[in-house]
């Protein structure tokens, strides 16, 4: 069966979605499905910046449980709860984990892992670890691309051994409570990302079991991770400068202009536009200014979802 | 006991948390700070928008079951009765409630229903419910703001009935299963808000219990809200623009420059770039295009946080 072309927007507006929950749809939809994190991982995030609002009340209303639970609807006891947890991570110096990273900890450094436990030595058969002719591994070979990192070729067992071994690691770099155990369902999760990615490929052989090759040295590639830290540290500069600007503080200024561009004019507006932010930018600027200002910019399809 | 002047910035830093996470925690901290959320329902609306996102991969992966699963390590079970609950939802044609509305529902239309169960008519006294002598009564109507919406002054226990009525009547536009019982909690809560917001204040008076008046039409001021309305929309259109620049979509551009300005500077360089970005969409804006785009911008602090 095939699935239907559908995306965010067109089933969000089906649902008849208000504009902040679609603004929450847009956000919790790419953490899952650009960015891969788990689903459950998602909800235990926002549960955890939830307990962080919680403990900043708390500071904020000079230590008082009950006025903090008031504010946010929540029992003192269940207050005092949070204030303990919260506490003892910021006397022990501990890092607070939400998603912890734009990337799940359990795929972040696979390749390297791998290259660590099965090198490819030169001079050395990829398929060294199969029981195959020298006719059969050399029509294998042929099939695959010659620009890969220098692995071997594993078993699917050693696969399962890979992604046990990257999660052990990654999990221990977390305090003891926020750790999950390894298990069948979240290796084969991760072996199936990991194939969707295009990060490892399987290779069917004539007989016995399928080889496995790493056919990248990153689950995402580099500039698209760079793009994704920007996209971050754009995204929170933005949501901290709209709410000031609700505020109306002084040194905000928005805006939106929405113009229909001809193809052919594409690149020259876009150019313009850059050059004439630059232009601005060099003039008013001062050496000896106090205060940074930032001007973010973006140029993007029109939507029409906002006007649900 | 003073609390202690902090905001999100320096508690997440001083917990060092990552981007990511900071991104989730200004999102999260300004739900409920900003727009009064409560705790529970921002956990439970993005609890939703994550079940939305599994709904969503089910459609696409031709409502296989078991694949939607694996692409988000939830069980086949979990994802049908996700299924269920969706279908049932678009096929009764309802309404999908997250958060529902920027505002708190309870809070939502508290000063129409207080204009409409306690009016005060032409030459009525405000205080006409308490039981006050002339001069008493003459102080401290002196001592209230005369712009203030023409309703009767009440007594704690109409103030909970009106509190308790919005509840009910906001609580019957939601489907049975999403309906929550009323509280003394969360009318304590409520009058808590009201309170805090200006929306409600509280007159002592010399003997028996205090009056309550209503000080404000609105939970928010009007302009308040159409600039939060703005903001939703900005953030969503910023969301799916950002995602689409990373996915590196070729009608997408963006940019940041960060100067510092002389105060005296301000003004002039604020409007010099509204009327630079205005004129540069009056040059390459055609009736005749097709496609739409729109050029966000914003002028905000440079926040150091981002550099963690």
């Amino acid at each position: 069966m095939v699935g239907i072309k559908i995306n965010h927007q067109q089933l969000a507006k089906a649902m008849k979605v208000s504009d902040i929950d679609f603004l929450l749809i847009v956000l919790v939809v790419n953490l899952i499905k650009n960015l891969g994190h788990r689903y459950g991982r998602v909800i235990d995030a926002v549960s955890m910046a939830a307990k962080f609002t919680v403990y900043l009340t708390y500071l904020e209303e000079g230590k008082n449980l009950r006025r903090t639970g008031f504010l946010h609807h929540v029992e003192p006891r269940r207050v005092k709860e949070i204030v303990s947890e919260f506490e003892a991570l910021v006397e022990n110096g501990e890092t607070l984990h939400l998603l912890g990273s734009v990337e799940p900890s359990y795929l972040i450094g696979f390749s390297y892992i791998w290259a660590e436990k099965f090198p490819m030595h030169p001079g050395e058969s990829r398929l060294k670890l199969f029981n195959l002719t020298m006719s059969e591994r050399l029509i294998i070979e042929a099939s695959i691309t010659t620009n890969i990192p220098k692995c071997l070729a594993i078993k699917e067992e050693d696969l399962h051994f890979l992604i046990k071994e990257l999660h052990e690691k990654s999990q221990a770099s977390l305090p003891l409570e926020k750790r999950i155990a390894f298990s069948d369902a979240l290796g084969e999760h991760a072996k199936f990302r990991l194939l969707e990615s295009g990060t490892v490929q399987e290779v069917k052989l004539a007989q016995g079991p399928s080889a496995y090759i790493l056919a990248k040295t990153d689950y995402s590639p580099r500039d698209r991770q760079a793009r994704i830290h920007m996209m971050i540290q754009d995204l929170t500069r933005y949501f901290e400068g709209m709410y000031a600007w609700v505020d109306e503080e002084p040194e905000v200024m928005r805006g939106i202009e929405t113009l229909g561009i001809l193809p052919e004019n594409k690149d020259a507006a876009f150019q313009e536009l850059d050059q004439l932010v630059r232009d601005w930018a060099d003039k008013y600027h001062s050496e000896s200014a106090t205060n940074q200002v930032a001007l973010q910019f973006l140029l993007s399809r029109h939507m029409d979802i906002l006007q649900i």
